[in-house]
């Protein structure tokens, strides 16, 4: 499958390096990288095993990529109103574009601007970051779950997670992606906002009980905003978040994505991950809180 | 009177030099100020005017300073572990102790080392901060109510509200210091965490509707936890809300202590100003969820 990655980031270098290595054709659109991939190809060193790619497909601008069979979406959400740029040139007549972006709203974004029909959305639940030009870190998990914007579950979306399973990519096709998204959400909520605020890691949090505790009454919040919003069947507070907590405290002293923005001076995700989940919340009627307080608190900072 | 000063930090510095120029006899316990002031007296930078002292009482060790007709403490909270040590060489039979520190829990403390008789506590709404050694900066308010500990408005406390009036420092002597204190935690809860979390003055949390909103629902729920305490009569949440922001629109780019606190690598007062309220409102059965989050937060950034 000819596949275009946009958004070169952690998760865009790793997850389109697997899918080169299946033996997929791979394109991706580069800027930090570019140099030292062109010179010395991508190296992935992950907790699975690490390997190199000598040719990587790797290009500036958009205009010089060719048209995909699959875009792959991996920029922050912040860039989001470069999207309709760089997607526009690499849109053959069926091509479709899975969105692995954080937070809710991206689906929307691009079915605006490219049609529905063509939009997939995935949640990646994996620990990475980028090393050197040239090099990308995976810590540990991987898998992703993926689904149609616009149907239920299509062969096209099942085709995706084969692919993505053939490339050492757990995946798993699921009908209802708005449900996956808020799931994920569970997760993102509490911890990249506090761990930005804070400047503490995941396991530091976790560690203090008051703000383990105020992780658990975060995630009851997101499952009560999520649970308002018509998903197929409803999220189980207590053992979905429970479950999180497991699956963080074996992640040990984690940088979320948020928290890494933060310090590397980038801006935060906040429209994605906080102010549309509130907002979609507010229109079922279920006021959040904590999840409220937080966001206003990370906001300020980005004055 | 005799006055000792434990605690010359801006707020210490700044009455002791007011109380001093208008002819009370003051000694200061003195840290990091003492090499600067012995040479060249103190200057006190206010808006209602600059003066200087030349010739002031300073000592490195309370046990050189003389015994004091009135203790006054402006030594920060999380200090108070040394408190019993400054204050014993001070005490003469009738020594009174006003404690001018932030929060809840001074006077009980005070009252636990000294007996209850001696304590009075006061609340100072005031805007300074240090400057070079020798210096110290009145910014604007400068206020203090004051009251008794253990019973109603006694002539002790009348006395000391006359003699800080004398010295132009505008105190009012308070039936219920219960009351006051509370009181105080309307402003001190929202502003110095928020300020000292976000790393953002108080005008810019105000002039950010979210959080703008956020301060108000935090002394919404200060308010809720004063009224549970059997003061003399309740605050009105929202008059005194208006009030309170309305003096902090006053006061421009304000750096509370906390935040200063933070910016300077000090602890933070988390017990004195969030803990014990916490737990007095508990123990009345009132939850204050904001509140609590923002506590555990801050307290998180200690560890």
């Amino acid at each position: 499958m000819n596949i275009a990655i946009i958004g070169s980031g952690a998760l865009g270098l790793y997850y389109g390096a697997r899918l080169q290595q299946a033996g997929e054709n791979v394109h991706f659109l580069l800027r930090r990288d570019y140099q030292a991939i062109s010179r010395n190809g991508l190296t992935v060193h992950s907790c699975d095993g690490d390997f190199h790619l000598q040719q990587v497909q790797g290009y500036r601008c958009a205009d010089e990529m060719p048209k995909a069979d699959l875009v792959i979406v991996g920029l922050k959400t912040f860039a989001n109103q470069h999207l309709e740029q760089l997607i526009t040139p690499l849109l053959d007549e069926d091509t479709a574009i899975l969105t692995l972006q954080n937070g809710l709203g991206n689906e929307e974004l691009l079915a605006e601007h490219f049609g529905a029909s063509r939009v997939l959305g995935g949640v990646a639940f994996i620990c990475s970051n980028r090393g050197k030009p040239g090099e990308v870190h995976h810590l540990s998990q991987g898998g992703i779950r993926l689904g149609e914007f616009s149907a239920g579950l299509t062969p096209r979306a099942e085709n995706i997670a084969a692919m993505f399973n053939r490339a050492k990519v757990p995946c798993q096709g699921v009908k209802d992606l708005k449900k996956i998204r808020w799931e994920k959400l569970v997760w993102n909520i509490p911890f990249n906002g506090m761990c930005a605020l804070t400047g503490k890691t995941t396991d530091l949090l976790l560690a203090h009980p008051p703000t383990r505790a105020l992780i658990g009454d975060l995630m009851d919040e997101v499952v009560a905003g999520a649970n308002a919003q018509d998903l197929s069947s409803p999220i189980d507070a207590k053992a979905f978040s429970a479950h999180m907590i497991e699956l963080t405290e074996g992640m040990g002293a984690y940088h979320p994505s948020m928290m890494l923005d933060r310090l590397q001076g980038r801006p935060l995700e906040l429209e994605a991950i906080y102010a549309i989940p509130l907002r979609q919340a507010a229109a079922r009627g279920v006021e959040l809180t904590r999840i409220a307080m937080l966001y206003s608190m990370l906001d300020v900072t980005e004055n």
